[in-house]
Parts: C-alpha cells; sequence; structure tokens
C-alpha cells in the first residue's frame, strides 16, 4: 500500500462493508418455514408459505434499501480521499441507523397485516428518513471547502448528491406522515425510493 | 492501490464476499441439539443425532452449492478488470437470490422427511436455477464487446462459461420438474451440479 | 503488497474488523418486535415498543461501546508497523472479551428493569474494564522499546494513550462497584467513557 | 496490486477470514441470560448464572480453537504464493468442517453436565481432529516440489509443520475414544491442544 492517504479510508470501507454485509443477510433470518403439521401436501404447504407475504414484502423493501445504502456508500468513498474524527463518527451513526433496519422489519414483518400496520411503517420511513439524513451531513462533512475529497475534485458533482439527499430525506419523512393514513403507499414510495437513490451521480466520468 | 481501474471492483468482491461468507456460516444454524431428555444416555444421544438427517442433507446441499457459487463468483471477477451501474445491479440481485439459500433450506430441512416434500425440492431447485440464470446474465452483460473484460480478453472462455450456466440453468429447472415426481433424486441432481459448476473454466491459462 | 513488513498486520486487522463488524451488529437481535396481540393497534403498539426500553438503553450503550472499541483498535494499528506472537494473543483475547459483550448485553436487557438490576451492570462494567486493560497491555507491547511501532514513533503518544487505557480501566471497575448501590449510575459512566474513549490521541499529526 | 500471482490468494483469504470470524462470533449465542423470574436479586442471578458453566466451557473451548484455526491458516498462507482448485476446495472443506464446531459446542453444552455427556466430547474431538487432518492435506498438497510456497522456500519448515498437524489429528482421534470413558479429560487434552497449535512455526525466520 504505497500511498498512505490514499489507504486511509480503507479500514473504515473494510468496516462498514462487513456491518452492512452482516446487516443484508440477517434480514433472511425472517423468513422461516411455516410449522410443520403433520397432515401438509406440498399443495397445503404452498398456500402456508404465500400466507407469510407480509414477512417477503418487508425483506424486499430492507434488503432493497440496504443495498442501495451500501452502493452510495460505495459511490461516496470513491470519491473521498481521507477522513477525519467528525467524519467517523458520522459514518458510525450511520451503521448505528442501519443496523436498526433488521428491527423494523421484524416490527414490520409482524404487523404489516395486522390492525396495528400504520406505526412500523411509519417507523420504518421515519429511520430511512434518519439515513438519507445522516448522508446528507457525512456528504456536507466532505465537500466544505473540498476537504475529504479526491482530486480532480472538479468532477464531483457536490451540490446533485446533496440535493438528492435533502429529497430523499423529505419524502421519507413525507411517506411517514402518510403511513399513518395508507401504509401500503408508504410501503410503495420506500420501493421506488430504491430506484431514485440507485441514480445518484458523485462523479462527472464514472458510472460506478 | 496503483492502478485505480484495477481497483474497480475491489469493495464490490469485498461486500460479496462478505455477504457469502455469512449465507454460507449462517446455514449451521439449521443444526441444534436435540431437546435434552432426562434419560439421555450416549447411546440415545446418538441416535437422536442420527435423526436430524434431513437436516445435515440440507446443510450439505446449501453449503456446497454456496461455496461454488463463491468459487465461480470469484473466477468471474478474476478476469473482470472494472464494472458499470449494470453489473452492479446483477450482482445484487445475485446476493438477493443467494441470500435466499438459508430459507430454502430451512423450509428443505422442516418438510423433506414428511408427506409435502415435492415443493421444498423443487422450490430449491428453482432458486439455484434462477442464480445460475444471473450470474449468465453477468456474464453476457461483461462480455458483450469484452466490455468488462481485463486484457487480454483473448484468453477468457467467453461462450464455454456462458453455455455452462445456460445448460446448469436447465437442469436446475429440469429438476425442479422433476422433484414434484422423485424429490430425492432432485437433491441428488442439486449435488451433481456443485460437481459439474465447480469445473467452469474462465481463463485457458489460469486453472484457479 | 509490495512492501512485506507494512502488509504483515492486514490479515489481523481484516479478522478483526470482521469479528468487531459481527459483534455489533448481532446487537441488533435483542430488539424484537412485541408478540402480537389480536386487539393491538398502531397506538398500543407503540406503547408495547416503548416498554422495551430496557432492550434500547443496553443496545445503545454496547453499540457505542463496541463502536469505539473499533475506532480505539483502528487508531492504534494505525502507528503499528508489525506483530509478533505475544500481540496476536492479545489481540485474541481483546476479540474473546469483546465477544462477551452480546451476552452481557443480554443479561442487561432481561434484567435492567427488575430488582436483580445490580449485577449485569456490574459485569458489564467489569467486562469493559477487562476489554481497557487487556488494550493498556496491547499498547505496553507494541510500544516498549518502541517495537512494534511505524517510523517515525517519534510522533507516537506512547504515554498518553497508556495512561487513557489505565484510567479507563480504573473507572470502569469502579463503576462496577458503584454500580451494586446505584446500577442507572453505572450506565451512565458506561455512556461517558466512550466520549472519553473516542477522544484518545495516538499520533501528534494525524486525527484519525 | 502490482504482481498479480502475489495476489492469488487474497480473495481466498478474505472469504476465509470472513468465514471463520463468523463462526466464532456466532459461538457467543450459546450464551444467554437466564431466563427471568419475579423472585430472582442479584445474588440469585449470580448463582443462576455460574450454573450455566457448561456453556462457558464450551464456548471457551470452541473460541480458542477457532481463534488457533486462524492463527494457523494465517501463518500458513504468510507462506503461500499462489492456489490452485485442488487447494481451494480442501480450503472449502476445512471451512465446512470448521463451520460445523458452533453445531458441536451447541451439543456440548446441552449434554456436558448430563448422562450422555461422553458422545459429544468424543464428537467434539473428531471434528477437531479432521480439521487438523484437513490441515494436512493442504500443506501437503503446498508443500510437494514447493508447489505453492513461496520463495525462498529454503526457509519453510515443511516437514515440522506437517508432523504438527499428524501429531494432533492422531491425538484429537485418541482423545475422542478416551472421552468415552472420560469426558472431561478430552475437554482437558482439547483446551491443551489449542496450546500446542499455537506454536506450529512455518518459517524460519517470521514469528508472526
Amino acid at each position: 500500500m504505497a500511498d498512505f492517504q490514499e489507504n486511509e479510508t480503507v479500514r473504515m470501507e473494510a468496516f462498514s462493508d462487513g456491518v452492512l454485509a452482516i446487516i443484508i443477510t440477517l434480514l433472511t433470518f425472517e423468513l422461516k418455514a411455516p410449522e410443520f403439521k403433520e397432515e401438509y401436501t406440498s399443495r397445503t404447504l404452498f398456500w402456508e408459505l404465500l400466507k407469510q407475504w407480509p414477512a417477503y414484502v418487508a425483506f424486499l423493501l430492507s434488503f432493497a434499501t440496504i443495498f442501495v445504502i451500501w452502493v452510495n456508500h460505495h459511490r461516496m468513498f470513491n470519491v473521498i480521499r481521507r477522513s477525519d474524527a467528525m467524519f467517523l463518527y458520522l459514518n458510525g451513526l450511520l451503521l448505528l441507523l442501519t443496523s436498526l433496519i433488521p428491527f423494523a422489519t421484524n416490527v414490520l414483518a409482524t404487523y404489516i397485516s395486522t390492525s396495528a400496520d400504520e406505526l412500523p411503517v411509519a417507523f420504518t420511513m421515519l429511520l430511512f428518513g434518519a439515513i438519507a439524513g445522516t448522508f446528507s451531513l457525512m456528504w456536507k462533512h466532505a465537500t466544505t471547502d473540498y476537504r475529504l475529497l479526491k482530486r480532480p475534485a472538479a468532477d464531483v458533482r457536490v451540490r446533485m448528491v446533496q440535493n438528492g439527499f435533502l429529497i430523499s430525506a423529505s419524502i421519507y419523512a413525507g411517506s411517514a406522515l402518510l403511513a399513518l393514513l395508507l401504509p401500503m403507499v408508504g410501503i410503495l414510495i420506500g420501493l421506488l425510493m430504491v430506484v431514485y437513490l440507485s441514480r445518484l451521480k458523485y462523479d462527472r466520468q464514472k458510472v460506478v
């Protein structure tokens, strides 16, 4: 590792990769075989598996959101050269909030098909919004005076990314409110946000 | 990390390695000590452990398949030089499908020795087939016009690998159908496919 | 990896990163949805979620402490050039003690709001103190005769870091005693120690 | 990553590190708070925690053994330059066997203090023996004609390491038999083997 400065964020990325990889994988723990009953045939088992749809919806929403969090983390660190203490703690906050997603998913999967379905969706959307807000703080801190950026920083789309995170945080907050009336619409917006967040461009040149 | 372009897929590989390592390790969670009963001796415990054979079969099939997925992922990235957005999302789809294997294993271990044994095997085979299909899409995308390949691309066995994945996807799909009649034959084919998939060669020169 | 000596601690850091990332992520397993009851509405679910505050407090304390353990591990290895057998085993001891934190968190979350609340807090504080003590042994071993340090070692604040760990170990031990009388004060001290330990400086120049 | 050949085992090490880090961390899942009872005080909780000693013994034995497996894996790859297909699969077998340790630990912790204590200890020792045997196969394959070794291979203590693994495998097999009579002696030998295996030297020069 010739250049020490290039190397500075390597372990931070490795630790974050580890945490994000574990969080995304632990989601499958929500998915369990229906409890065995003696009289089950493949046909009845099929319907029992279908009845677990709330768990599948919660799993898909959370998996896609965590994947897009990783994609943005990856892209942001692609244009960042070094770190400082504040950036380290903001990254820690990001990991803390993201590691609450399996908990939110658990609540969501348990209550999405019950009469208490508004709160879990609103809570999940608020959590996603807080994550987008933390991304926005990280980006703000990294780009002020081009503090932590790689040269040539001229290629970095500072404002476009910042706007992207602020818009996302606002939409998530709005859909948290909306979820109190129409929970399923909240989930739909959550899925659409994955598409939006997957398209933030950090660099004029590179596409990944 | 002297060459930036060489470096481009490093974090994608690290994240994928993390996810695959976690998925393969979580499989052991299927394996639990038989519930303690006061009168057990080592002899009765031995038979109780043997009675858990469905869990062992499901564990072995899934462990071997995930390992061979990792081997192919590793070999494919060995001849790939860079990434783009589409390749990133195909890789995300691959991880999503692979992270469903512990769920399939859980269903398989619960129902493999019951009268509802056809569906779990068919579901597992379909999942494996979808994973082989995703590999084929990744390879297609990476090799069209030698887009993402390392030079010298001439050494890469483009068509042979593509055929390997398409054949695998077809056999898995066929054994999903077959499993509806003869579930155990489906599992046997799944184990044989591990051997087949471990022998795909991406490069004329290198063997790993 | 041009320089072999620089490379020497890379895999030790990678393994430690992996273990710490998994430990910090497994903490979320403490957080579970309240068991479903037919009559729940979003309003009652909200209060049921609030009632789980002991789990949230235990989660927050443990997450913040493990993160600050990672930060110090990261900073220490930033000024360390190579490893030897003793350092390897001290690192293993550190990982062993840290991997007991989820167990301590589990006991804490279960008993923090009961009449048996003194012991779990005292146990947790003792564990944190033992971790600080192990850090101090690692640092002592690495810095004696500047054995394992990177050049220029003159920039390394050897004594200041050593004092920081010894002070931390003492405060944790003291708050373990205090926790036998006032458990909640013990938890508060634990949270304050996170702030203190996040500010240890290993290098006169670098801030991360 | 200038030298492609140096790089060849990097991802294999990363994947193995990931799997080993997860396995060692999952062991803590054995350790759970004693079930809450209304009348518990810190004093009674203390004794309830002590009563879980079988889980602590099983945890300690498994943690130490997996750590020493990682240490040997790390040291072996320190003197290995490249990989081939057979080495890849032997490494997969090593990971498969190692990932059974949490299962063995679970059986051990459940039955160590019952009348069925012989079998779990014997099974654990056999598993450890099979792991030592797999290490010996990997080393045999890597060192025949100095196939996969780094230059200068003259410094590598080929025979000494091979003997170390064969001796370990034999002692583990012997203590599996012994455990059928004296289970606790089997566990003691298991702990002593950790010390023995931590002292295998792969290189005349380097100590780590």
